[in-house]
């Protein structure tokens, strides 16, 4: 096992260590090496150009954070097996293996209906089957179904290694420095009470600091106006395809795998799609948005272009919904810009919503546990900058106009 | 002109100001905005999985070294025109405009002969023309042709922000922190004499620090082997598609622009070839080693597969060229293992060098000006870490091989 | 003017700049280098070892960022003359000059009822006779009676860049990443409004992260228990030196300057005083407390011991008063414990209060600038982080006991 | 013993661990904590305002350097005892425990003839007498004397974490970038042969950057001639008051331990001297320069005034040594500058030499382990930027003078 050691460098962490037969496997096989091709933060990197960071360098990232923290966990007499520790690790790994290309962004636009985390869990089941079921403890870890609360709990709830790793990152990728959190205090103030993951008094200040870097991240970056109008601008193009062919264009393939899910539309996971998926990254959609920007229909060929260059179209956040004179006044500009009709213009002028909540008070809670014994939430502790105003989701309304 | 100040986050620097029309109409041109689609280190993300950044985000940073190396000379009194000011700016930018997809890896694959910077300068000239004459002292400085010879050093010599830029970003990016050099210092200690850039005598440590970071980003990660070998892969997958191609197959098509320079090859520059270069990016490549992954030729498919799911051929690196006997007896291990021929074996197994050089003391030298008026080679100083042996070219032979 | 140009290494910012005389004159003054031999974080460096950063050194940071403000603003079109400028940077230079020995710990305890604040006017204007009127525009800023407000802001407001370096600075000494604050970015949103300091719209996440960095400092690092508990032995030392001294004791004469505020204590500020003071720094304090561990006072010399030898009083906070019957318990313990006199255990036992606010929204106000030109305090725009219950002030009771 | 964890926060490396009684107990220990009180580069803040930090905190980040080692190599499957362990460990905390003020400045001149490495060991041994035999490990294996010369090439080597440690902390303090190393990558490539401290094959770069990087420390910072005039004017000030002593004045008692050592050389280590020693520290000095300032010798309250003052003397380094005649008339324009005799004027122009050697062939090399199982010394690779000219010392004469 020792030959077997191996270490890569990250600019976040400094060096990331690999050093067991298991883990190697997931890193050398082709769904993981798929997620080389797929952004982590979608067209981010339109607005924030070090943005360009991949779902495998976060994954390899939180990897890492779960690995500092099982140690610690350890040091402090927490009773975890190597085959847990293990596992752990290979779920947080896999924890975003069912991610599509753009992420996010494209979520729902090529599977219809089925959350990023059914996929990772299809894929991992795959795996397992191939791994002669090596992935089940880790498998248990993630679905919640594991008899320690605290392991499923440090790859998916409000104080995750999986928020940690891409806060962390994508500030660093970024360069917005408001989203740094302190990751090594917070990891060194974990502990485990009762079989649940908590968080030791005199961390309160790291915990406060990290949900204050998480709002700013949402509002700062992955809801920038302009990256919201990117997005929403590529959202738009498939839908517009999508319309197309469903009225019977045949013009829009791209030799691709793309091209099955563009013209064989499913909302079921069979294992034919499932294996299909796997082959399907970033590349197919930005090949297709190139191919397409030379496409006939002026409406996809000008988003496309437009998208390609980086002329994207106007936006504006608003606390209330925009008024319907306001928007059809929009589309009547933009039709005689463009000299089309305003059904056409509508593809260049549209609205939707943008929500972030700080904390969720209802949810796989953040919970301190103080010296005295006492266990209270994060949001319930004195003189609280988590406070009940702040749990409650922001939304924002927002218009993409051309002009 | 305030209106249009524009502050770009960078993880390296921090902010990048731009606050100029003409850089601002640069910016914003497709042939720029291009350079987000080509990899600034080609696939060196293969190994380091933080070196994503882009050829975009390395020409924004040697712009904003050059904002400062211009503000600290003004500040030495040194005579620098506004226009000065903005054409110089204007060539970094643009300096590396006529990179083609993967950079210097596949450089002479798709237009043969034509050096890059020969195609920089064509399109340089081209922008030159849509912006009626506005590039033309930034064209003039670029190629040397400019009456103060310093601007041109700042672009391109042995310590210009080209590769202060480039060394600070590429260890920034791969976390490799033997890269790192002082630049702002260096630049702290810029100054130009009889018209020509040199280095204050008390920068002399950090010219040294520069050179020897930059010997070591060359041999730890630009010609680390495993890097060398998935360039060298995607190299010879071009070659075997050429090939392919030369004898009559039309079955290598992507429905991409790369496929007009797969089948009408040339080696000369006309406008129209260029026309399409500027659509050519690093997404064509990566789809089509996607898309081959699936042809019929075994050694392409078989090579397209391997440098996805980066199960890359083996490689050894050593001072004398390989023997042919050793060679031999590698195509014949390969052709035994795959069940192919001893001809078709030799696409996995290939032979090629590596050289680099410290420093050229014939080249575009660094010059040290000493307080009492004199002015020295860098290698030529007391004590010298630069010196005559480490100046010589150091070459490596390789070998990629299957086992 | 060029020939004196220098530069200064400074780890947080990379370098500082000096380039005009006065400010060189400035730091070159006999009143300016005492700076280096005052901590800026008293003995906060007995629980972060690397906060042994002293008060010069701040004051050459906020100089720096003045420096960074004035530049932005002038490219906002700002209009600031060469003599504001050089006025607003040597006043932030001299923001601090009146800082005694260990900085806030010790304010009162040596010159009694004398505010730093009235001690750095009074050395300025000294100084100022000494540079023949030449701070003049300095001092009518420091005191807010320029008639340009955002000058006198930056230099002491909610905003001011005082805070930006100080928080910026003792978080890199600390290595407590909870106090990180864009301060880059935070300079780029500054701008004038009718001659007032204030903050861009996009700028409101920035400015809620310096807020929330400056509450975690407060409560993590500049009133952490054990820092407290330190710097209140300190006080306790001096407090009860001066109550034997009163008593007739002439035994605690040191053979420096500090004998001179010990035996002659006084509470208006002569000329004679104000000499003396510019004497006095961090070493006579320190040179003392080894002294007096020598010294034949059971009380003194055992505090002096635990002090140098990190030997603290332990400390407990709650959100109410300790009461009598506890505090008489403590001090019977440390009797017993001692073999000394409850009187003479008061020593040993002491109580008092902590405060601090996170934003007062009564004085200085930190003024949002909106696109439509409306004008918010930050503490009034929509979704706030920083309520009114969090700009109340948190007040803390600390007791310090033997055991 | 989990109860005794403690994490100590560095803005060096994030948080340093503390988890063993043993260690527990150095660190809390007088003489340990004595080191809080000299400065780790003595004056070298005059220069770079940063630099004030302390050996105690030198001497932690050895210890988190030597922490992370020994994990290291453990996970390489070197066999060390928990024993072993905790001895590397304490031994390295307390390898400059015999430091005394101003460090290698005034070395020898308040002990004459005693190198700090011999009353750094006769602290241990006092300390191991108090701690009941509990450091005799630790002294075994800092003198070498233990079977497994590995743990001591870790402390006193080369490559020592001592060294690593310095380098890091000290460019991270002056803010010189010129010195970073990558601490941790060097670390990674450790392994033991043959019971000896080497480095793998592909940790050769990381070594040359190490040599490199500290190469450019000493003469950039360690040997800056501001630097150096400061501590040659403090060494000179003690030479005087010595010389004056020893003429029988008796007017330089400053009130505290260091009038011992003025008044009653001794050249043996005695236990006394031990004892008094370790009651001796930075803040002795710097009282007693302040004092002098006030002195009625001319010379020496100049000099003290000048270097409280940060007026220092004017330096210049040269190749060769100075020529009696500049030395004259440099004297002879300080006598009629300051309106003193010659005589006198020698105390403000002195000579003498700096020496610094990059790296040394023959004492405790660096060896390097190639993969075929072969051993080199680093000068002896091939192309290597450690060679024979850079190894050879360089000696630089120097001269303050007044004018």
């Amino acid at each position: 096992m020792k030959a077997t050691q191996k270490i890569i460098n990250d600019p976040v962490y400094g060096f990331i260590t690999i050093n067991h037969p298991l883990i190697f496997d997931i890193i050398s096989h082709p769904y993981f090496q798929r997620l080389r091709r797929i952004h982590q933060m979608a067209l981010a990197y339109l607005v924030y150009p070090g943005a360009v960071h991949t779902r495998l360098h976060h994954a390899l990232g939180a990897y890492h954070l779960m690995c500092n923290a099982i140690a610690e966990l350890k040091t402090k007499g927490v009773d975890i097996t190597e085959e847990e520790e293990v596992a752990a690790k290979a779920a947080i790994l896999l924890h975003d293996i069912g991610h599509g290309p753009f992420s996010h962004a494209l979520e729902n636009q090529l599977i219809q209906s089925v959350h990023h985390e059914t996929i990772s869990l299809a894929l991992m089941q795959a795996m397992n089957r191939q791994l002669n079921g090596r992935l089940q403890m880790a498998i248990d870890i993630f679905t919640g179904n594991y008899h320690q609360p605290f392991l499923h709990q440090l790859i998916s709830s409000q104080l995750d290694v999986d928020r940690m790793d891409y806060l962390t990152r994508d500030s660093f990728f970024t360069g917005v420095s408001e989203g740094v959190i302190g990751y090594d205090r917070i990891i060194k103030m974990l502990t485990v009470h009762d079989g649940q993951l908590m968080v030791e008094e005199k961390g309160i200040y790291s915990i406060e600091k990290f949900l204050v870097a998480r709002r700013q991240m949402y509002w700062q970056v992955y809801l920038h106006k302009t990256v919201l109008s990117a997005e929403k601008m590529l959202v738009h193009i498939l839908e517009r395809v999508h319309f197309l062919i469903a009225a019977g264009n045949n013009s829009f393939r791209t030799g691709g795998v793309l091209d099955d899910f563009l013209y064989q539309p499913n909302s079921t996971l069979t294992d034919e799609i499932l294996s299909r998926f796997c082959r399907l990254d970033d590349v197919d959609i930005s090949f297709a948005i190139k191919k397409w920007a030379k496409h006939s229909d002026f409406n996809v060929n000008t988003l496309c272009n437009k998208l390609l260059n980086r002329q994207l179209l106007k936006i504006k956040l608003d606390a209330k919904p925009f008024t319907q004179t306001f928007i059809a006044e929009k589309i009547a500009e933009a039709a005689a810009h463009l000299n089309i009709s305003k059904q056409d213009a509508t593809n260049f002028v549209f609205t939707g919503e943008a929500v972030n909540t700080m904390y969720q008070p209802n949810d796989e809670n953040i919970k301190i546990l103080f010296k005295n014994g006492e266990v209270k939430d994060i949001s319930a502790i004195d003189n609280p900058l988590i406070h009940q105003t702040i749990s409650s989701p922001i939304k924002k309304f927002y218009i993409c106009t051309l002009l």
